[in-house]
């Protein structure tokens, strides 16, 4: 028997909201039956929305909230002033522990910071860091940090480092999972001292962790890691050129596989192989980073996402909690606090 | 008529080295008929490679050179006691100016500090940077730094951006160049202080130079700039995910067009379509990065490139040198220079 959970939707975030939000936990609801939804936002919207759905409707409640975080808004501004937004309310709802998690596709700024003073940082984590998992050539690769920390000291990499091989254990469920930190090269003299520090910190430590080395942008695509450790800065722009690149390429396969009657032909013919490719590689199908190292499972969705793409975030936030990952996370971080004396020792010897 | 122009090869760097090095000569004196080129390496090697091909021998000359630098010398090492290697020799015939230009597939590392020694950097440029130029749905981008500095100023930036801009101008033939600084937002607040700062500057600055503002990680395959602005930690990151995409995509395409029969076939069918494709793709057709800032032109080559790869490096070369770019940049350079007093000021009011 599956234990039932409580998912708590900021169904006022995103460009499509509040529709996506609704259609999203509809598609989810089906999938994940065990899963009872907390809407947050316009009850006069979401009303008739959630009731055109039945199986939703049973196991969904509606909270008013009067106000939104706006994309423009400033962290510090949505901080401070949209206390009663349903962001600030679905995040409320995992603190007084109605919910389980929150998810929500509006202001990432805006989510961190509220979660950050609302959740708080986990116990032996100095910042929090987003997450995503991908697919590579391998299989799935995770990812951490996506922009919420535009510099990194030694440490912070470190508690990525743990934090990521966490989830690729217990969410991903890889058995062993290995641990690269983003650099411009393998060699132990390559990069800045933020990243040369933290390699030589993991490489001393007795966690129980893989510690594969260095790597460089091409292995992110390649998996060759199932965790990939770097800054907010690195982080966010290697996603989005690899985002990019996937987008450049379909473009361009669509281009030529329409700039002959040959082409055509052979189009259809592959049409199912390319629809196959397509699927795998639709960013839909990988939505939902997670705000990593709260004391809490903070999903955040791609702004611009439709209701498969809000289905997907969901499913992010039903597996972290169906897995445990918030316990296991919390337990290994003890064991670093403990650890972490001992390995600052050897990294200077 | 096209002025004769000499172009200096490091024969002996390359995993395919010398063979590819004097048969991309080879193929290059075919589509440059105007270029002499200078052979640096094992005259005993060489000779009979590069007699193999009549047209070739005609216009070069082989100097012989004892030694080479390795893929694994560290750059003070090979600036120090490699002073014979065929890197070193190939060099030092630009400064004494028996060539326009040196191509090279050897360590990066070394022939950058053998180049910063021995040419110097330009008048009004701190420190050089790696550039290199890709294919884009838009066209063609060139982007810099790609490795040469870890961490970078704000005034590093900004003279990138003006190197970039003379590139794109003057030999990717772009007219007015638009020129982005690569961030994590476009908002003015996102990102360290050299970015903002190199974004403060630019927009202040009275240099013809067409200032986009702030590009994100997708913005680099989208081509939505002509020139890519960015710290050698980025710019290395981000070019190389860029590469693994590519290469990942293709890998899934293989696979999705071998995955049944119908497939097959309609791959054979497209198969025109897909050559074009992917040889619009192919990294060799891209090879080439330019070592920029220095007192001459010297090209990198890959060092795992084919002769057809190595044969594209020379022609960013012979680019160079046919479209003056030296003599551009070097104007540009004393027009920053006179216009950073007034852009300083401007930026801090």
């Amino acid at each position: 028997v599956t234990k039932r959970l409580t998912i708590a939707l900021d169904a006022m975030g995103g460009d499509l909201a509040p529709t996506m939000v609704v259609e999203g936990a509809a598609l989810a609801v089906n999938r994940f039956p065990h899963v009872d939804f907390l809407f947050f936002g316009d009850e006069e919207r979401l009303a008739p929305l959630v009731a055109a759905h039945p199986h939703l409707s049973k196991t969904s409640t509606i909270y008013h909230a009067d106000d939104v975080v706006t994309a423009d808004d400033k962290p510090s501004v949505a901080l401070r002033s949209r206390r009663q937004s349903s962001m600030r309310l679905a995040i409320d709802a995992v603190k007084d522990k109605g919910a389980n998690a929150v998810v929500s596709a509006g202001n990432t700024g805006a989510l961190m910071a509220i979660s950050k003073v609302v959740l708080k940082t986990l116990e032996g984590i100095d910042r929090p860091a987003i997450a995503s998992s991908f697919p590579t050539v391998r299989g799935s690769t995770c990812m951490l940090d996506l922009g919420a920390n535009v510099q990194c000291t030694a440490e912070n990499l470190v508690q990525f480092a743990v934090m990521g091989e966490v989830f690729a254990r217990t969410v991903l469920g890889v058995d062993k999972p290995t641990i690269g930190l983003l650099n411009i090269g393998v060699e132990e003299l390559k990069g800045h001292y933020e990243v040369r520090e933290a390699a030589a910190i993991l490489r001393a430590s007795d966690l129980p962790i893989e510690f594969y080395g260095f790597i460089e942008g091409d292995d992110i695509p390649a998996g060759t890691v199932d965790v990939v450790v770097t800054d907010g800065f690195s982080g966010n722009i290697s996603i989005k050129t690899m985002e990019g690149s996937v987008r450049f390429f379909a473009d361009f396969m669509r281009n030529a596989l329409t700039s002959s009657i040959f082409a055509r032909i052979g189009a259809v013919l592959a049409r199912g192989a390319i629809a196959r490719m397509r699927a795998r590689l639709d960013p839909r199908h990988h939505n939902g980073a997670i705000l990593m190292g709260l004391n809490g499972i903070v999903v955040k969705s791609h702004g611009g996402t439709d209701a498969l793409g809000f289905d997907h975030a969901i499913e992010v936030a039903v597996g972290m909690v169906d897995n445990d990952f918030f316990a296991k996370m919390s337990q290994d971080f003890e064991r670093l606090q403990a650890d972490q004396a001992h390995s600052a020792a050897a990294a200077v010897s």
